[in-house]
């Protein structure tokens, strides 16, 4: 069994019979990431891919824009040396002037105006440049990325409780290929890994693939995929109001309720090619 | 329409059919929750019972105890004195340094230790009090919540794209009855807005109630529950691990995958009374 998942005994109830049998639960975890030694923010996450989750969370909110600016991920030790599982420490190349201008830009939201989706949008427009990959899809090949994923959710599988982010390269429009799926209890946390990952494997901006996640579509979703340069974002599920806005904005294609015979496009039409 | 639902032009493939019409999304917009006029903290969420998710938040995060340390909860106005519909300014009747003090508990975690799931587990435990409550719940009864909720949830039917709470009251262990559902495109929102009506209406804690949710457990659901002292708390999907050690740890009773006639309990299971 991996370190994602865990068992513990439940009583199932089933058409009114009771037994008691070990259940898979989806491990849920806090990490903490410091940066420089200084703790910068924790997530409850999945264990695993840990340098993956740190590495593109910095990118998808902005504290990094490319891998160069990554210098050293280290695990932290405990006062008898052991490593400390849930502790990661990131130092940056960025100088720090660079970097107090980059914190400052992310936690700021314009207060002559109040704050609005509007207001959000504008601010990440002034950091995430327009996506203008002319990557597209066809329609058959759209369809068939909900069973490649799902194929690959072992996680889920196993538990019910995880949600996943899946990676897809597009060399042809007609042939998608699984690069990376990750899976996590939090959403985010699941596109953060697989963005850390791409970071990594010097695959950023990843203009030439797709990205699908398993639930639904929230503006920072969108925010991050847009960070990564993603062009195509497809979910199982709905998408939100400032997701679809964020999305047309930025010039993404946005897929939502993903699931074979249909989908719905709210944004970038333009890059799925319908051929039968 | 309600102003938690808006509409927006998507193509629609059915079939290999395409079409351009109306979709129903669930609207998500940030709000900034100010404590005396000094940012707090930021939330994307579906506007709507505003007062409601910053009283419970406050509560479900410890920062307040009781209806009592609630002064005035009022909305902003810009420079113009239109109100400020995505901003709200909490006024709390704690002494300046109670609040010092329970800022630091909320965002301490014990560095002597390393952070692990033990540690946010210990961390509760010093600040919320053990479940002790005999309510319980007879296994009809409990089969029934997933269709009452479903049939109050409005704005999913609409979206498919908002998250639901619902508190139902137990008075007898085989008639609950509906009290508050809330929908939000987040989680923690809809369950921090039931807690801030329950907490207007002077039902905190929440000894003779159950708390259902229509997604997964995380450790965070459980610690706002467990604050406003909900001793059974239900979802449609699957607890993380960490969900099921708080609860354990709690003495909440915890109610997975409650999808008639099924349901898994992975705690608590003496308050689910096995009538036919």
């Amino acid at each position: 069994m991996s370190e994602s998942v865990t068992q513990h005994r439940a009583f199932k109830w089933r058409s009114g019979a009771i037994s008691e049998e070990a259940d898979r639960l989806a491990v849920e975890e806090p990490l903490e990431i410091r940066l420089g030694g200084r703790r910068f923010t924790l997530t409850m996450r999945t264990p695993g891919h840990d340098e993956e989750l740190a590495a593109g969370f910095l990118l998808a909110e902005g504290f990094i824009d490319a891998r160069g600016e990554l210098g050293e991920i280290r695990r932290l030790r405990d006062a008898k040396g052991a490593l400390d599982p849930n502790a990661i420490d990131v130092i940056l190349n960025v100088p720090a002037a660079g970097l107090r201008e980059r914190l400052q830009r992310n936690f700021t939201v314009s207060s002559s105006c109040g704050v609005c989706g509007k207001t959000s949008i504008e601010a990440l427009e002034r950091r995430i440049a327009p996506l203008t990959s002319t990557v597209a899809i066809e329609r058959p090949a759209l369809l068939r990325l909900p069973t490649l994923m799902r194929e690959a959710q072992a996680g889920f599988a196993a538990t019910g409780g995880l949600h996943a982010a899946a990676l897809f390269s597009l060399e042809q429009a007609n042939d998608p290929a699984l690069v990376v799926l990750r899976e996590d209890v939090g959403r985010h946390n699941a596109v953060d890994k697989v963005v850390g990952y791409a970071l990594a494997h010097d695959m950023i901006p990843l203009a030439s693939h797709v990205l699908m996640v398993s639930g639904r579509l929230s503006f920072e979703l969108v925010q991050k995929a847009a960070a990564a340069g993603v062009s195509i974002l497809c979910a199982v599920s709905a998408p939100s109001s400032l997701a679809v806005e964020l999305a047309e904005e930025l010039g993404m294609t946005l897929v939502g309720f993903l699931r074979e015979p249909n989908f719905n496009v709210y944004a970038g039409a333009k890059r799925i090619l319908d051929r039968p």
